[in-house]
């Protein structure tokens, strides 16, 4: 019998594991990991950093598909089960603002987030440097690129699944372009998603850990649930050889998201196993998509590992929020804005 | 007879000096520069970087107050002649949203353009970096805080003085915080204020010369003429002893303000006085504002001289628009934004 529960629809044939005996940790991993491998299809070195929402009977997903000439793009993939993607060959192509035919010159890190009756893709996308890339679908066959909602420079753009007095609600992690050794969490809306505003200050870097002490980003859209928007995030930590990518969750207030209400202390999965410890980036887990079930309150959790390879890990909302509370820090968030 | 005009007001009793003789150079400098000396108030120990306008039969400036902690602050002045200033001891103080008073925890390089019946303040802020504040009033005494434009991190933002299609037109520098080595100047459009949306590439640093090599910004709103838009701007090059900022001059179509028409290839000023040259911060011409007489194509640009001083030159609106179309370069702007 759940005390959280996860508002949204039933998922029963979503992807599941039990958690496996002897393992404590609040997420546990798919035990067929990774769930794409290298060289998955012609001409496609590395799929990561992915993301896949239900779509009819099955599954939808756009990945993140680095060519074998070394530059990254959007390719759709589709599945039955959610575990075993057929993904296409060629990259996805947008149409434009003038209706024509476009493919972004590179594009990373996708999420897919439905709101309402529509599709919406974000990704980072070159604008004279990094920037938020945007587009909608409502049929994975045509896809319509909208404004970029951000100037330069800012990454791993997130949208709530569900608008707020009428507004689209986006998440973001302003920074500068290349491997920036800074970020935080922000909260941003939109009446139209052409023009964005009321700018929030969600969630800082930091802490008493060092596991997400150099910069953190959104990752999947976040769950509705009866004690708040569940959101798992991945935080970054520096070390002599690199940085490190673990995953982190917290629990955003339901009226004012850009409050933080609970926020783990520590990491719930962090690069252990070899396809997250060894690969193009070294040490990279990064969260981009879950599927939930509201029935039974399961998460599936897809990320990216190691920048080579897809691979799913598993919670149960009770279980998660339970340990987020309990190892509940509060993060201060004590900037000094104004004086008077 | 003008061959360009400035569409705007008649200014008659603006600062001016006719071109001194054997000076050749486009833009010309005050004789009794600095306006503004060290130490002009008590508790202030620089002011720069600020901005004034015509305000009933004299003029209003908001001005970077470096205060003796060493931290800066919007104070309000007035003048008679645009040359000799009455700065308030005390900060701005500002209304926020909930119609608290508040000041800024620091504020610097406003810039203050009018649209239409009310007078914009934009500046620098802290939101957990740099990034854009935003105040209106309309009569200098009460003054209320609008929502922060854009996320950080951004700078040197600056508004358009008239709407184009029924929407304000914003000019910003996106970066990173801190003493960023790297910025362009990018076009935002907002139907209210609150919201904004559109962002467009206006143009980047570069050329052939190699004194706008590291960052440009905006700076005095851009003036009307027949021939688009005239603004001047800072462009930074960077040497073994630090920056050194110079102004440029840029004429944006009129129609399309995202898009360049002319730029000249070289600066019109450069520091080359004691007062531009020496001071808190050495090389510095920072121009943030300007008064201009549409009879007579007069324009006085007020620049912040060293991190130290205020200072203004003079340039007439033919001499400039034919100085920037003879010295035109067009800086690529080839950014490659997509494939097919």
């Amino acid at each position: 019998m759940s005390k959280v529960n996860i508002i949204g629809q039933a998922l029963p044939n979503m992807p599941w594991e039990n958690r496996p005996e002897g393992v404590t940790t609040p997420v546990w991993r798919h035990s067929a990991n990774p769930i794409i491998d290298r060289n998955p299809v012609k001409g496609i070195a590395r799929i990561f950093n992915s993301a896949v929402v239900p779509y009819e009977d099955g599954y939808m997903g756009v990945f993140r598909a680095e060519t074998i000439n070394g530059r990254p793009h959007l390719h759709l993939g589709k599945s039955k089960d959610g575990l075993k993607w057929e993904i296409e060959e060629e990259a996805i192509v947008f149409t434009d603002d003038n209706g024509q035919p476009y493919r972004p010159n590179y594009a990373y890190d996708p999420r897919v987030v439905k709101v309402e009756e529509t599709y919406y893709i974000i990704w980072c996308i070159d604008f004279y440097g990094a920037a938020l890339g945007f587009a909608k679908t409502e049929d994975f066959k045509t896809f319509t690129r909208l404004e970029n909602p951000f100037l330069p420079f800012n990454r791993n753009g997130v949208l709530f699944p569900k608008k707020k007095d009428g507004k689209f609600l986006m998440l973001s992690r302003p920074s500068d372009s290349g491997h920036t050794p800074f970020g935080d969490i922000f909260l941003s809306e939109s009446p139209d998603l052409v023009y964005w505003g009321k700018h929030r200050h969600v969630m800082s870097k930091g802490g008493q850990g060092w596991w997400q002490s150099v910069k953190i980003g959104g990752g999947p859209a976040p769950i509705e649930t009866s004690e708040g928007w569940l959101m798992f995030y991945h935080g970054v930590t520096g070390t002599c050889n690199g940085f490190v990518y673990s995953m982190g969750a917290v629990i955003l207030d339901k009226e004012e998201p850009s409050k933080v209400k609970y926020r783990s202390s520590t990491f719930v999965l962090t690069p252990e196993t070899w396809y997250e410890e060894r690969g193009f980036v070294n040490n990279v887990i990064f969260p981009c998509a879950t599927l939930q079930d509201a029935d039974t309150g399961r998460i599936a959790i897809y990320y990216g590992a190691a920048d080579s390879y897809v691979g799913v890990a598993y919670t149960d909302v009770n279980e998660i929020v339970e340990y987020i509370k309990n190892t509940h820090e509060d993060i201060a968030d004590d900037h000094e804005i104004g004086l008077i």
